[in-house]
């Protein structure tokens, strides 16, 4: 956790600890800024410095390069100590999972490593305690497409002890590969939310220039500390400049672009607010606090598979997958069309007790089988459609749904029933 | 193909053929356009009308009802009468293959069916015969759902036939629901086009209010007779109001909405043209009309399949599928990512010579195997990243390399060179 070496020995030369502000001089430069902590993954010779502009430099230490220190004015909220607690302000848990936001760089390689520390996040983000009573605990540290059910279960749990010991609001730092998937999760998993379950994410980690960490982390505090939603959302950035951050319905939100920060988009829906510095728009009706206390509904069937059609799709692949689950969520094309080859594969998993649920890979708009012909031979087989629910919501609902009953009636009027925001009320035809 | 009944003894009554202009009186209102063909699934008493406005309306006779010849103007171009041949404008072949473009609906029932004729197609806009000089055929009436290699095939002949007889240009009219797949197989398996092959659709059938048929048929035209394009492209509306079409590249395409007229996006690049009235304008470089002759590279291996990962996928329903496939196209999350578990399996499959390629699920945005340890993990198991390739467009790809050669290496090096603009240059990292 220590910078070594030249680095170290010039920090320690010149009085300097991490959260200073120093100055550094090198070949006729010179940098000001705080000192970051020292990651683990990173060269021992790289110094990081956080600039006054928010973005952060990796610095190689020559025999000749100057470390002078300037201020201690951060040392406070350094790293290595103890968090303050202020009881004057609202608390409000970070419940640390891994991924970018809380990612390191490694500068030899340029590779990203997940850190082990909700401190060292809090620290990357220092004004979190001008807003709040921060209590950051790591649940665990992983890569969000490592994420499983058992994962969502610890989550669900945690969220409901702090909410239920009076957090004014739940913030979930989370890797942004299978956010969407884990905040539909919570979304159906608890009940009667005391305040709101912010997923957030970063698509540059916190230690790398142009991060979005800080300012998606400021927004999320500031919908636990100003608002009175009762939702699981996701806050991620709301264009590609640091503009503002949207607050996305956690059943509605999808990650459409690997690399942009503005990646996060609502789907059939506007995103439920807009956060702008400090000041939170809400742009559509949204679930206000309960009363409480905060119930979990975690039981899940994993013996649930997503599949998308696609022409030439193997009815045999279908049959084998139906073959070892208890439910399918199908992404068919257009309004939720398959091949008449894979009706009869429906039909016959439907024959199984397989609940097979309809969807659309187009992503926006609804599914209706009751325009083609194909759509009325699906419904006929027993394929149930689900409205404009996203594929990736139906897939974490069906396990939800198939852990709460094997009635298959019942399972398919969960599945039809809006319990979070998924699903828009049913149009007739 | 004739009206029957009441319409029918009405119509005989009157002097009435289809395509003229008419009256209709019923129930103390008057309806005046041209009378439409009857179509095989419409209730015989059924009349169906276009109005003036372009909208369709279907008018159930009673007995009391009038129908009175207004004017026989659109007589000339009217069904089961052969289509005019115009040596002076520039030939364009329409390939007929079914879907709502070629759709009716039963006023009985709401339903859509597919038509059979190329003629009720092409007269249900008779201004394309002001455009160019018209060839229709049917190749075949089927919903896109229902498309398979061996469609793909076909239609690359017949569409390399007419380029290479002389056609300006040949236009597809195509279900949309895998119209972006049909497009990116054309683009793989025709070189040197002579001219603009161009699949184009319709959210609503073209006797419904509404439909964007006519618009799209017009706009697809003018990109035949107007323009010096040598690509396969697809040609939707560019909003949801009547406003423009656009032209998007055929590998570069999505249907990413259900139901809307704009369905169609480019992803990761703007559409190619934009057509508004009798005016198109290229906002992307393009390929010019090559001289010629058409070639088809039509062998596609269809032991391919394409898996969309997420959270709890079962690397056993990988292993299953890898076993019965030569190539599989994995939609990760993120810049491409899976679950360390499924690694293994991909791993495994690699082993058995099973050609693993990435993309992303988000759809925008480029995969990148290198950021993360999970993604380098997936390089070390034998997966090929795709760049920003669209996960339906590696999968027809994949199936067309496969189908050129089995040589590993030559597989990787098509995978990775740019064709038919379906990839960017790889990104140095």
């Amino acid at each position: 956790m220590r910078y070594s070496g030249l680095v170290g020995q010039s920090l320690v030369n010149a009085e300097v600890d991490v959260g200073d502000e120093i100055e550094v001089s090198k070949c006729d430069e010179t940098y000001r800024g705080v000192l970051m902590p020292h990651h683990d993954f990173s060269d021992p010779a790289i110094l990081t410095l956080k600039l006054s502009s928010g973005y952060n430099i990796g610095l190689k230490l020559e025999k000749d390069s100057k470390v002078r220190l300037v201020s201690k004015k951060h040392a406070k909220t350094a790293v290595e100590r103890s968090m303050p607690v202020d009881t004057s302000k609202k608390r409000v848990a970070f419940l640390g999972t891994g991924g970018t936001i809380a990612s390191y760089v490694d500068y030899r390689t340029g590779a990203v490593h997940p850190a082990k520390s909700a401190e060292e996040l809090v620290f990357s983000v220092p004004e979190l305690m001008d807003l709040c009573d921060v209590k950051a605990r790591v649940l665990y540290s992983i890569y969000s497409e490592n994420m499983e059910v058992s994962h969502w279960q610890e989550l669900a749990k945690a969220t409901a002890d702090e909410l239920n010991s009076g957090a004014s609001g739940v913030i979930i730092p989370h890797g942004t590969d299978t956010m969407g998937f884990t905040s539909a999760a919570l979304s159906f998993m608890l009940r009667g939310l005391t305040g709101p379950v912010v997923c957030v994410g970063s698509q540059r980690s916190s230690d790398r220039p142009s991060s979005d960490a800080t300012m998606n982390l400021l927004a999320a505090t500031r919908i636990c500390v100003d608002t009175d939603l009762g939702e699981v959302v996701v806050v991620m950035h709301g264009d590609i400049s640091d503009n503002f951050c949207s607050a996305h319905r956690g059943t509605k939100v999808r990650k459409m672009h690997s690399s942009r920060r503005d990646a996060f988009k609502s789907v059939n829906m506007s995103p439920l607010a807009r956060i702008e510095g400090t000041k939170v728009t809400f742009a559509e009706e949204y679930a206000k606090r309960n009363k409480g206390p905060v119930t979990v509904f975690d039981k899940m069937n994993k013996r649930v598979s997503m599949l998308h059609f696609y022409p030439g799709f193997e009815p045999e692949h279908f049959d084998m997958i139906a073959g070892n689950v208890d439910g399918m969520v199908v992404a068919g094309t257009g309004l939720g069309h398959v091949s008449d080859r894979l009706i009869e594969s429906i039909r016959g998993a439907v024959k199984k007790d397989v609940f097979v649920a309809v969807t659309t890979q187009c992503l926006q708009g609804a599914v209706n089988l009751n325009v083609y012909s194909t759509g009325r031979d699906m419904i006929t087989a027993g394929a149930v459609p689900l409205g404009d629910m996203l594929p990736e919501t139906a897939y974490v609902k069906l396990m939800w749904a198939l852990g709460q009953t094997s009635d298959r009636e019942e399972i398919e009027k969960i599945m039809l029933t809006n319990i979070a925001g998924e699903i828009a009320p049913r149009r007739s035809v």
